[in-house]
């Protein structure tokens, strides 16, 4: 049997990538000149070329790609959230493509004018420095869907969320409930809105049981990373607290190991809760006690969310509530007079 | 879906050619008169206007963008490598995309495909599935710049590596400098090839310091992972062992894990070293001394090289070599009678 003709044996007889060929028989061909786009043409007739299926395929799916917008790609929480995403953009046949601009707006903007240009089909955005004005601007402007997490200061548009008032109430009772009466705060120096939700809640709770948080001497507001906590580990064992709250796991692991150097013992010395359930909380010494955020399911939730919208062609401004809830480990105990 | 604004649309409200309003839009507007620059202009900021990729790419010849594709995103080891890119793309004016297939040879070659019809500038391969049927068919057939990291089996093209051989005589000398005699292996149960001469390069040492290890009963294997290392830890300490080399970081804090549980003391009882030199390194009890890659280095060398590369249009075989070195921490100490 003759052997027969590929799409890349085209392409080698014309003198152009196998991408050319494609493009110019499935009349995508535009951009090229009108002597490429006949000269692939005639040679399809002269070897009565027939696309093969999958060929085909792989190029008539092309326009499907999501892109993902985080802060800190390194950060552990944000490769969780992307795994879920990958999860249900896979199952779809979407191409996640993830950028980060490190909380930066200017360049947050740029890149995404640039994906808009490379006709994406949709956005997951997870960047706290997301401005209102950009979403409207660029993303809405030109229709492109998309749904957005720990969004700061708009309302607008499908959302995923968890209730981070609700997550600080749990940390704080849960301290409260193992017999703290004095305790401290390890917070961002920076702090986003759903951070300061979080600590809301949190003294919500301190409040309701008629303990107090010195705004002066037991708030410790540091960088929201491990290398944050770790520095800011002296300020919060000076507060004579036996036990603190940490605005995340990352500042949590950072602050287990400073207090560690400093010889002091988690959880005899300082009960220490955190806040995410990162997968390295099971690793470090103590495991950490947390409040969970279901980070993979964020991904995937807001993923299933955008591309029913794709789908669909809606957007409104519906939200979807993911739960939070205590994870138990080794990092608190109960009070303990010293 | 609202109709998405043209180039064309803002050519016949302005009254002028698409070709003027391109060159406008492209700061390549000078020899048009100032009325019809800033006419223009304004109507680019009354539509936001975001110029559509294929039209603007009949103008501009590059779009620059480089994809960058990883075997997992959610790995400590290759956040940090994309740190790496980062911080060069950024200075360069390159958008980096990072994708990621999960170690799926097909789904990688479908991914570059789709990545190629996107007219990406170029491509950093950081995925030892990568295969030199797809290298060949897919990206060097389509003339797209590659750099390639952590390869198996070809020899082709630009390339950033380590020496893994030097790094695990490294670890050998180590151990056997502390005293070591009993020493056990905690590798891949699927290895690459850059693990095959990692391990070549332990044992070398092994050989030449005339000790043994048993292929059956020292040599534990297991998934390169976190739970992978945590899952070996009781059969590392069967072997009775009183070091252990572990392939990886992310296994020997599985590892460190595991040994805790099950009540063995690191390092007095057992000396651990991993490599990589992950950032994590420093968080878990005992720090975890290890092989240092220097991996933001080697992402960011890549996208030096890739800049070049699309600069000069040039790609041979050039290898840019980064040192590896001993990191001492707490993990390992010396040898002790029982």
């Amino acid at each position: 049997m003759k052997k027969k003709i590929t799409i890349r044996d085209l392409a080698r007889e014309a003198g152009v990538s196998v991408t050319t060929v494609s493009q110019i028989l499935n009349n995508k061909g535009d951009r090229f000149s009108a002597a490429t786009q006949e000269k692939v043409l005639a040679l399809r007739d002269k070897y009565k070329y027939v696309p093969d299926f999958n060929a085909r395929n792989l190029i008539l799916k092309s326009a499907k790609t999501i892109g993902v917008l985080v802060p800190n790609i390194a950060n552990p929480f944000f490769g969780t959230f992307i795994e879920g995403v990958q999860s249900i953009a896979r199952e779809a046949e979407f191409i996640p493509l993830v950028f980060s601009a490190n909380r930066d707006p200017k360049l947050e903007k740029y890149y995404l004018s640039q994906m808009i240009e490379r006709s994406i089909s949709g956005l997951v955005i997870a960047s706290a420095t997301m401005t209102t004005e950009t979403i409207k601007e660029v993303i809405s402007f030109n229709d492109i869907p998309y749904i957005l997490f720990d969004q700061n200061h708009t309302q607008e548009g499908d959302r995923v969320q968890t209730n981070d008032y609700l997550g600080g109430q749990i940390a704080a009772r849960h301290l409260i409930e193992l017999g703290h009466k004095h305790i401290a705060v390890l917070t961002s120096d920076n702090p986003t809105e759903n951070l300061n939700h979080r600590m809301n809640g949190f003294k919500n709770v301190i409040d309701e049981n008629r303990l107090t948080i010195d705004a002066h001497h037991d708030v410790i507001r540091a960088p929201l990373t491990k290398d944050g906590g770790y520095k800011a580990a002296k300020k919060v064992y000076e507060t004579g607290a036996s036990a603190v709250f940490a605005a995340n796991d990352e500042m949590a692991i950072g602050l287990l190991r400073g207090l560690h150097e400093l010889g002091v013992q988690v959880p005899d010395d300082i009960s220490v809760i955190g806040y995410d359930n990162i997968y390295w909380d099971d690793y470090v010494s103590p495991r950490l006690t947390t409040v969970q955020q279901p980070i993979f399911d964020l991904g995937a939730g807001a993923t299933k969310m955008l591309i029913e919208q794709i789908d669909h062609n809606s957007n409104g401004a519906r939200v979807q509530n993911f739960p939070v809830k205590l994870i138990k480990r080794n990092s608190t105990s109960s009070y303990r007079q010293k």
